[in-house]
């Protein structure tokens, strides 16, 4: 096995397109040779730009990201891309339509897309995701794009993984810059408002600058608030200067430093928690145990604490 | 212990807002006692209508959620609301402006109000929300409100917490209905359209209900469609008597016995991932371990794969 692992991770640092999907479904499906893969990987990893972009459906972020794609390509640079589908948990599908606008890009051989529809898995997106970060940047992807939709823990994720994060906006969805307040203000290091031909974007403008001046960050960064027409390509590189600005900063301070420690520390957290349990189902704990504590908690014929508890028990008694 | 534990159950059961105040924060903070109380209130439970109130920001969700709690309050109902904020995982602070309107709902001494703030934990907002709502539910809410801001994994989290789950809308978010197809669709047993005396509420309710019928539940029930105004109170009975039609329905089949079975099955599974973590800590690794770790692999001195198996093999080997 360790000679076919080998061969393996040199495939993908030559980057090999079938092998990097193979890293990836091996990744998902949290196969065997995952860990070796992983681990070799990660040596040849660490130089790729991880940009996170963000934002509530409806501001665009597909076609941000593909128009920051194909001005990287222009660039030169291998470009990965990671689009998380906010996937149903019953269906197990994962169907987001204006993701088929990329597949233009999907014909470059510079370029890899690869969808993630991690939303069923217990432990979130963040184990997963990375160790695909891994992969792209061992592959020589020098940007790796990460989209993910969502308000609430799908940022704080993906502030998580990036080392830039970008946040979207669009002109007209009325009370946007009030709930952003809660949270996404903190994890910004770029706004965007894209689809800045529409009424009311030099308004929301001034309200986030406004807000922005209110509440300065710690360490001495002034997101830019930028705009664009993504749809046309109006202002993307402005939005690539201002990325590239911040890596610029982010690498000259000790703060860059303390923000990857603790992004560090989280993901660690998240892979043990997300180890523990694999660890739990190989060894001791089946499926149907599990179908079987439930039935009988749902009956209420149990409590779910005892019978956690004697899940665990069967664990660590061994 | 067993004895201040019973005493302690006792008032919660009686109703009694500092017993049940002071058994939220044990959850919270993961106390000792947790257990050994949950245990004991989870026998009086499960009488408790767990409703989940979600949509994007800005559609109105705590006026809908405190109009909904004042009806269930004229009908006779003690009413428990849980909100759940998008906090900041790194001010560790819940600022959702709007939650202050609900002030005038906290004298009523029927009404208990409680925001948590759990983004900010690893394993979400699972656990510990469902642990909240065993205590409400015991105490003799007849009704609880779970209100959470989202569009991804919340809803799905809330989706898997609640009997019923009502996902609200408003008119004019452009692509909204388009977004919705992802995942949300198969999660809403209610829909509400919200200020539905802005323009465009008929088109999106056309639209939503065009929807709705070529993608027909597999349970067999129709989620309705219903228009509300909540900020004068116009269509909330509607709303209720809409819940209410779905508890007899899902009372009636066997359907709501397997949905049930399935929330527990994952219920039960984060609770283990929780408690493993938590295990961990108690046991072997302490936070400046962890810290340690992180730092050796912020610094690239370290794989993360191979660290997180030396954090396990410190627990297992025991």
């Amino acid at each position: 096995m360790p000679d076919s692992v080998a061969t393996w991770v040199s495939q993908i640092l030559a980057g090999d397109r079938r092998a990097i999907a193979r890293a990836i479904s091996a990744i998902e499906n949290g196969e065997a040779e995952r860990s070796a893969l992983l681990k070799l990987l990660f040596r040849s990893a660490g130089k790729a730009a991880v940009i996170g972009v963000t934002g509530s459906p409806g501001t665009g972020k597909s076609t941000l990201v593909e128009k920051l794609a194909v001005e990287y390509r222009r660039l030169g640079r291998k470009v990965g891309i990671i689009a998380v589908d906010p996937t149903s948990p019953f269906s197990g599908g994962a169907i987001l339509g204006d993701r088929i606008r990329m597949q233009n890009l999907a014909t470059d051989e510079g370029v890899y897309i690869r969808s993630m529809a991690t939303r069923g898995q217990l432990g979130g997106l963040a184990p997963a995701a990375y160790d695909v970060v891994t992969v792209l940047d061992a592959a020589g992807c020098g940007v790796i794009l990460i989209e993910t939709v969502g308000v609430g823990q799908d940022e704080v994720d993906v502030a998580r993984l990036a080392d830039v994060t970008l946040v979207l906006l669009v002109p007209g969805l009325g009370d946007e810059v009030q709930a952003f307040k809660a949270g996404v203000m903190e994890i910004a290091d770029v706004f965007v408002i894209n689809k800045a031909d529409r009424p009311g974007a030099e308004r929301l403008e001034q309200e986030l600058t406004a807000l922005l001046s209110v509440a300065p960050r710690q360490d001495g960064w002034r997101p830019p608030v930028l705009k664009t027409v993504a749809a046309t390509g109006e202002g993307i590189p402005a939005v690539l200067e201002a990325l590239d600005r911040f890596g610029t900063f982010g690498a000259g301070g000790c703060l860059a430093a303390e923000r990857r420690r603790k992004q560090w520390r989280w993901r660690l957290l998240a892979m043990l928690q997300q180890r523990l349990l694999e660890r739990v189902f190989a060894e001791r704990l089946t499926p149907d145990d599990v179908a079987r504590y439930a039935a009988e908690v749902a009956a209420r014929r149990r409590d779910p604490y005892s019978a956690v508890e004697e899940m665990m028990k069967e664990f660590t008694q061994r």
